[in-house]
């Protein structure tokens, strides 16, 4: 039976934290405020933007909601991001991708609109280069510091160990390898046209799982005294007696009984990126 | 006998393909010009100088020595920097460093002043956001970029290849890593605090050795069919019966015999830094 790293106990440590740190900034006359930017109705972007605003209640962040036609021109979203730059009310910005299908040839272009100083999910060149630099330029995007939250929290120390990182997106492969390097482990990145993934993944202490492929990590890619932080949240039609449901990349029924510890799916590192969003717009105001 | 992967061959390809831009820009009234930036009379640094003025003449590039005292303000050499990206005449700056040492602590603001379109040897936080990103954004560092046209030259393809860096740092570990993984490669990261290089190092299908510690890959770190590139410069007092020289990470004459082809130090990577270079200005020329 593997010990069960659930995020709700993260998410609560984080929660705590980051409202003191409210508290203290509003008794100084400053309320963090963060902006959703979003182009369009699309439903997941729709229940994102619900989720992040109950989560910034809880923690007392305000949040202003920018709905923009799915239709806006490059230039109007520009200009709408250099309007938030100038904007001293708000600290954050948080502009919900993929955009719209004709703004996604100009993405790099847009995104870049945007103040790194307010760039709270780590969408522009100059946040990307702290990541790699490890200088503190901007924020480091939300799941990569859910995972770190979830090691810290469970006093798992990576210094000197060896990880297995699977996936290489700049959303979670990339900026986790160059975090846990950070930290001191001998991290080695695994992808698509990596050659026998399970033989390299059992030699790992610990296995950070971002393929976005369900049930891609299997028995075979494990072994006893492991970590697995499965950071992948993939749809799983048979799940829920075939009403269809959440799970990661893990068979965890075929996981779970080898391994020492597992993040689950749902509960594990999605349950704590918001969390972790809220403590970069709770920075980000800091630093005014 | 191992295969000896010497820079000079490189060199020349490099050279030949730099010389004929350069005609073809000079034929369009397009001068390229390095201006190289100097702060006092560090013996390495202006022996750098010499070997850079002397390659972009072989090239026909332009080189312009700018030498500044080495008491230079932060504000001085900000200003200075300016200048040059103000100046239409120039397309690539080097700045030599490390900086005199009143500078150091401000160097990420200095370093920053420096257009990124001109930043030809990978100093700002922008061109460290391109290597990261994959994108092209300003250049990358030169000695990760002689790895890969090294590789290139002698037609080594790394896709799928399990490859070990040794060494982290901004020069080489790091964006060495981030480009062979570019092209596919299955990348380990070791540093000072990794556990066992030398197990992690046989497993490897290719070794590049950025340590910077003289003999410091041992036999026990290589197997036969490996590919060894030693990036280090290292002084070896023991070197020509006593009177000291260049070496790099390996114990040559203990690896040598038995992997399938490594680089000589002299003679190896170092020997295709400055090509690089001065395809990096070209670039920068072709760009405006």
């Amino acid at each position: 039976m593997a010990k069960l790293l659930l995020g709700k106990a993260v998410n609560e440590a984080i929660n705590h934290r980051v409202s003191q740190k409210v508290d203290f900034l509003k008794r100084q006359g400053i309320a963090p405020r963060l902006a959703i930017v979003r182009c369009g109705d699309n439903p997941s972007d729709v229940a994102y933007e619900k989720g992040a605003v109950k989560k910034a209640g809880v923690v007392g962040i305000e949040t202003q909601r920018i709905v923009l036609p799915e239709s806006i021109s490059k230039a109007d979203l520009i200009s709408q991001l250099h309007s938030l730059n100038q904007d001293e009310s708000v600290d954050g910005v948080l502009l919900l991708r993929p955009l719209p299908k004709h703004l996604r040839a100009d993405e790099g272009e847009i995104v870049n609109a945007l103040d790194y100083r307010k760039d709270v999910d780590c969408m522009t060149d100059l946040s990307n280069a702290g990541v790699y630099l490890g200088k503190e330029i901007g924020f480091p995007p939300c799941t990569p510091s859910a995972v770190m939250e979830i090691l810290d929290y469970y006093g798992i120390d990576v210094k000197g160990k060896n990880i297995t990182v699977i996936g290489r997106s700049l959303v979670v492969g990339k900026p986790v390898a160059m975090m846990l390097m950070a930290r001191h482990a001998t991290v080695t990145i695994c992808h698509t046209r990596t050659v026998d993934v399970a033989a390299i993944a059992r030699r790992a202490d610990i296995i950070v799982s971002a393929a976005g492929a369900l049930g891609s990590l299997g028995a075979d890619f494990v072994r006893e005294g492991q970590i697995i932080i499965d950071v992948s949240v993939n749809w799983d039609p048979g799940k829920r007696d075939g009403q269809g449901g959440m799970a990661g990349d893990a068979v965890f029924e075929e996981i779970e009984p080898i391994v020492e510890a597992i993040t689950p799916v749902p509960g594990g590192v999605g349950a704590v990126t918001t969390s972790v969003l809220m403590e970069h717009v709770v920075k980000a105001a800091e630093g005014k």
